[in-house]
């Protein structure tokens, strides 16, 4: 194992500011964002540019039956993959580093390791990939990290190509159209690597450079639907009214209430989706549907708050004579990564210089996937006001080259057998 | 003028229970109800058989620029014509008598009312025409009232039709497709007459059969745009929230607060319409539409509460870090009908031994638009429970039946000028 050689580093962090530039033309949005849901032209724009990209730096670019785009670098047809990315699709009117940053950072550090094995002539106990799993965000396309869900089993392949989005198109027409999808069967991985943008305030407050992301926050998600009768607005008596719109409404309210209750865990609570029907100006609502979320770093405290709600449903079914079904789609509870991935990630930060700390993730990532079937390192490079999923989302330039080095230094410790042997 | 015929109505008492029962078949709904929004194609089947029933019982049918349906039937082609009608679309998921009803109750009515006078020998002062005004609903294409806007001159014919629904299909288009629009220029009018269920429970707790309108209720209707920013729903702090939909929610609860603040007046609110962005599960909403509705027989209790409503607006904006623009889209003080026309249909109904009440309307009507321009009499039937603009609305085939007889014995005196004389 060679030491980092500085000069071919700085060289390749210009190519990577120029490359994330690039990147993020596709689907940009006037205010300085993308807009490039999955399988959308911008989609497919960014999937064909990356392809190009992997195969002009020597990788062999691959697409399994769900779109998964992985670029291959075969050192030794028998060994397994060290496999890194994220995710390039972005949600409506989103930033441009959410998921695209980690994806290119990985290319780039794949690249810049593979040179270094390559000039120190010594052979890497594995292979390196980069992935772009498909459907990372969910906008479009229901659920979230449809990719890697399929990719880890969690998911069944022909359901999640059969889901459609709201206009009726399914994942399946949507990949072929983009013309990236394929057959082809992953090879075996030895582990896995991610990077992304924090999403949240914590590295820049401290002012801390890489988050190594110990766990998952916990998390509990609802789809709440209340069942009203529809009436007329002006004419029907106040005392008559069945008013769905109402009852979500009060429900909405209580999200906040429950985070100020609890916000020493602290507790993060949102409602963002409401399908209110008919939905007309003059028809009293009879039914509304929304989803409501709740996220702390605290089991027990996503227990009381789930109670509190169901108290409070109770509550509102009478106080706008309403009838409330409340579903759990998702809960999970405080979830680690491998602590010898930050273990190993941690040394490297000392190696390199960069201020560091240990930390929670509050969104999912793939890597929330990936970490379940092989040793998984997942990292963070702040986030400007921690704004996500919003045109303004920003990392500064020496924060996101800082990140390429990091993870260019933790795939090459990967790929000598540094977190997982070859067995 | 002869008496009134009793053979004769319950005849033709029993061919408006077999006709209504036809009528609600077009666009009929498994749980009773009628969906058949204007222009759809369950509008154009209903419409085309409303021809033919007019052209069967004499009338010339004819169909002016914006797809109002005339069925004229003239005595003297020199004279001013009685006006009789409502309207056959519906909202989504609608009952079957809203509208529909008193277009048809006018139909049988001025059918039974033309035997007379040729019975009779006589020749009335005025000619009569039935109409069957376009998009009352205003579910599918905004405003409601179109039909009865155009003719009076409210609305440009122009912008009607050019109005698109969500789909992006024209009103012009959707005219015709269903080809029931023409280029009939409408004659002059001695007066007009609707008759529609009541869509509260006033005649129903009061044991009354006839409601004579005197008055629409006062209102105002206010487009609220709440201005929030995207961010990440898990992810972000939630002091760092701006979130537009838990400000929309806030609005809602306080609109139903006004009312049981003014219950005595009494005051009536409602948001039933939301349009949220981006609507994502995972975005906390950038911005929120909504529309409130205040209703109220009292002039200066609107006044307050729309005081009430600024001050609350203020207080949301800090409570849920937004921005809130509020536009009064529509505003009328209380309006009264001619009270020529309450007294000719009071004696009318206490000649025909029919319990009766002076009464306001809170719901908007095409006779709404008309009064402002010809005297008119507008009339309610019981609506059991009060429930409209839902499948379950219903009115009893004694009510409905001695609404058609009140109508009858109102339009064969409207043709002899007792509203109105011939100038």
């Amino acid at each position: 194992m060679t030491d980092i050689m500085p000069t071919i580093e700085s060289t390749l962090d210009t190519d990577f500011l120029v490359d994330f530039a690039t990147l993020s033309t596709f689907g940009a949005t006037p205010r300085g964002g993308v807009d490039r849901q999955a399988g959308t032209t911008a989609d497919g724009e960014q999937r064909a540019w990356l392809h190009t990209w992997l195969t002009d730096h020597g990788f062999d670019v691959r697409y399994d039956l769900i779109g998964n785009q992985f670029g291959l670098y075969t050192f030794d047809a028998d060994a397994p993959y060290v496999l890194t990315g994220s995710h390039l699709d972005s949600q409506p009117l989103g930033g441009r580093f959410d998921g695209a940053y980690g994806v290119l950072a990985s290319a780039h550090a794949a690249t810049r390791a593979i040179a270094r094995w390559r000039q120190s002539g010594e052979r890497p106990t594995f292979n390196i990939a980069v992935v772009n799993w498909f459907n990372e965000e969910g906008s479009r396309f229901t659920p979230s990290m449809m990719g890697s869900s399929v990719f880890t089993g969690k998911l069944a392949a022909a359901e999640a190509l059969s889901t459609v989005d709201s206009a009726g198109v399914s994942v399946q027409t949507s990949l072929t159209s983009m013309g990236t999808v394929g057959d082809f069967e992953p090879p075996k991985l030895s582990s896995y690597a991610e990077i992304h943008i924090e999403q949240g305030r914590i590295l820049e407050n401290t002012h801390t450079t890489i988050g190594l992301v110990a766990a998952t926050w916990a998390a509990r998600k609802f789809r709440i639907t209340v069942i009203g009768d529809q009436s007329h607005t002006g004419a029907t008596v106040m005392a008559d009214r069945r008013d769905a719109l109402l009852g979500a409404a009060h429900l909405i309210v209580f999200g906040r209430e429950l985070a100020d209750t609890y916000a020493e865990a602290p507790l993060h609570t949102s409602v963002s989706q409401i399908v209110a029907e008919p939905n007309s100006p003059v028809v009293i609502t009879r039914e509304a549907v929304l989803h409501l979320d709740l996220r702390s770093p605290d089991d027990e405290v996503l227990e009381k708050a789930e109670h509190d709600l169901t108290t409070r449903i109770a509550e509102v079914e009478d106080l706008a004579q309403v009838d409330i079904r409340i579903e759990r789609t998702h809960a999970w509870n405080v979830d680690s990564y491998q602590p010898e991935g930050v273990a190993l990630s941690r040394a490297v930060a000392d190696d390199l210089g960069l201020s560091h700390r240990t930390m929670y993730t509050v969104a999912g990532h793939d890597s929330t996937n990936v970490k379940d079937v092989v040793p998984t390192v997942m990292l963070f490079v702040p986030s400007v006001d921690g704004i996500s999923h919003n045109e303004g989302e920003y990392t500064r330039d020496e924060d996101s080259t800082a990140g390429v080095a990091m993870l260019t230094e933790v795939v090459y410790r990967m790929m000598a057998g540094r977190l997982s042997d070859r067995r």
